[in-house]
């Protein structure tokens, strides 16, 4: 058994994958794989809005909104969200937490105005830098929910007088939100949701077709929405993944119950980083997240000697990322607890060799 | 054994399905499904490579071009292709064989001037005008090398004077091509080259950074030249089960082998269109499609009856797209000569039946 802690894509549920691979051989019996038939035909239609009611159900998602399954990742989204919502000669106000955060202006910025309220770049987007004011005059304001390469993430939704933009790609359904706080959430699949592939949307219905823009076809989420999704042919294999997925978390008990585990999760992990003298955390206390936990050892000789270690426990993917450095143990839902455990025997049992 | 002549996503081979079915269980032995581990894991950038390598193979790619994997499919790259090609204040020449050109050009309208060279509107798309004439000044020619709709094909690829680009979605990999021809080719993958959720391009590199526009990040295929195909989380099992596919193709003895066969199939299904009386084909004789065979009943009483009859023989997918009617059979790569014989017979069956 391999201990996954990839930080995306990344582990998904056993019976999520079992359930994927057979539908590539014969797609619920009909004799045909699923990535082989039309997906304007009944069995995958119904996939399609399986997927989209599932992610209504786990998130409340009220009837002003909308749910896509799209392309292209949040990279594209960060073009698409300004593009529906950054009005002509109008102004998008962005916190920077980030690498994303930072994308994210840059692609807006192409479009329009675009006002950085704060960055914690000075710090090493360590710590999220929550004092900020929005601009009256801003069309909306745009965040990082978690921040996948520093480990920081907000601890709460921040509100807004204006429209409320989130990439949620890195933590959506690791715990409850109240999806009518926002215009627009996007995220790609490839953390909590399922395979890279698809990127998901849940928009407010409303709020679109306002900016005096004339928008292309596959960035217009109009379009997407009155197409039921499916504008395009959509990523077969990716949605109904997903779709596997989101039954999963329902079967579960939802978003509510795996926040709780979550909530272990990260704080055994913490726990022992903490008590631990041969690590500490990368993220500021106040910042930490509960899908990326970012660390280093306080004594860079003892690196080789933990290496092997945890590469002997069969855990896989904790190298920091490489702008970062350290250690990036990326616990997401489908991680489950006893893999973290796993982690903390291998960083106790270092403290007990190089005693 | 179903005879599925859908027309996209469509059959792929037995072998592609089983490989990509075991890939998500665990991946090549490695303990891990394919869609689990990082896209920058040394296995996964294996296959990419390696699913590039074998599109260079395949189709002599030429050291002036570079292949990509991306997403979005053909209906982001109408728009990727203009904002790539169409100079600031420049101009492209479009060419208009149906639905999709259609959409080439409404993309390609909301970057600057558009010059419909010729367009087959008039007699609902059945024929590909091919008397027309290119404007010295166009920045390009876009063309569609086959209308899956209505079933026309370019029987030959054009010329230009000015770079050539083509939406080559539905016949990409099904005949000899000269890459050299065209500054981009772009594709989606669901027909020729894979499952859903990837899309192709091909592109001369010096061609590109002329057009003088800011280009965002996702849409500029040098961005995405620069980053290996891997700017941006990949489809990873959309690009896995291409590179099998494309491996397939390879086994079989490549693009020259496969055109055999594709003739083989198109002759065996056009004659008997031409020779039962119950069938006529849509698309005229001189822009009769290899991939999308498009034809109707004489006699519209029968078709309770030929219905009945290619339903009962396990024959999939041939009812023709909503805005023509009739029948369309795609007969893409991986569909078997043995499949267009079983139709065959069921047509001929017809004819013998309401004699």
């Amino acid at each position: 058994m391999v201990h996954n802690f990839s930080a995306g894509p990344c582990i998904l549920p056993e019976e999520v994958l079992q359930k994927a691979s057979e539908s590539v051989k014969d797609f619920n019996g009909i004799g045909l794989s699923l990535i082989e038939i039309s997906h304007r035909s009944k069995p995958f239609i119904a996939v399609m809005d399986n997927a989209r009611s599932l992610v209504k159900e786990l998130l409340n998602v009220p009837d002003t909104h909308e749910v896509l399954f799209l392309q292209g990742g949040a990279s594209l989204g960060f073009y698409t969200a300004a593009f529906n919502f950054l009005k002509e000669n109008g102004k998008g106000a962005y916190h920077d937490s980030g690498t994303w955060s930072s994308k994210a202006i840059k692609e807006a910025k192409l479009l329009g105005h675009v006002d950085v309220v704060a960055s914690g770049k000075e710090n090493g987007y360590s710590e999220l830098m929550l004092d900020y004011s929005i601009p009256s005059d801003a069309d909306f304001f745009h965040f990082t929910s978690n921040n996948t390469i520093y480990g920081a993430q907000w601890q709460t939704i921040p509100t807004s007088e204006c429209p409320l933009i989130c990439d949620m790609s890195s933590d959506i359904f690791s715990r409850e939100i109240n999806v009518s706080d926002f215009a627009l959430i996007y995220a790609g699949a490839q953390k909590n949701m399922g395979p890279a592939g698809t990127v998901l949307y849940i928009v407010e219905k409303e709020l679109l077709g306002k900016t005096g823009r004339n928008i292309p076809s596959y960035l217009d989420l109009s379009v997407h929405i009155e197409k039921d999704s499916m504008f395009n042919t959509p990523p077969v294999f990716a949605i109904y993944t997903s779709m596997l997925m989101l039954e999963w978390l329902k079967n579960l008990g939802g978003v509510k119950a795996i926040e709780l585990i979550n909530n272990q999760k990260a704080e055994l992990l913490y726990n022992e980083i903490d008590e631990n003298p041969l690590f500490k955390g990368y993220a500021h206390v106040n910042s930490r997240s509960k899908m990326n936990v970012t660390f280093t050892l306080t004594d860079a000789s003892f690196q080789a000697k933990f290496d092997e270690m945890w590469s002997e426990a069969n855990i896989n993917g904790i190298k920091g990322h490489r702008s970062v450095g350290g250690y990036r143990a990326s616990i997401y839902n489908a991680l489950p607890l006893s893999s973290v455990q796993a982690l903390v025997n291998v960083m106790k049992e270092l403290a007990i060799v190089t005693a």
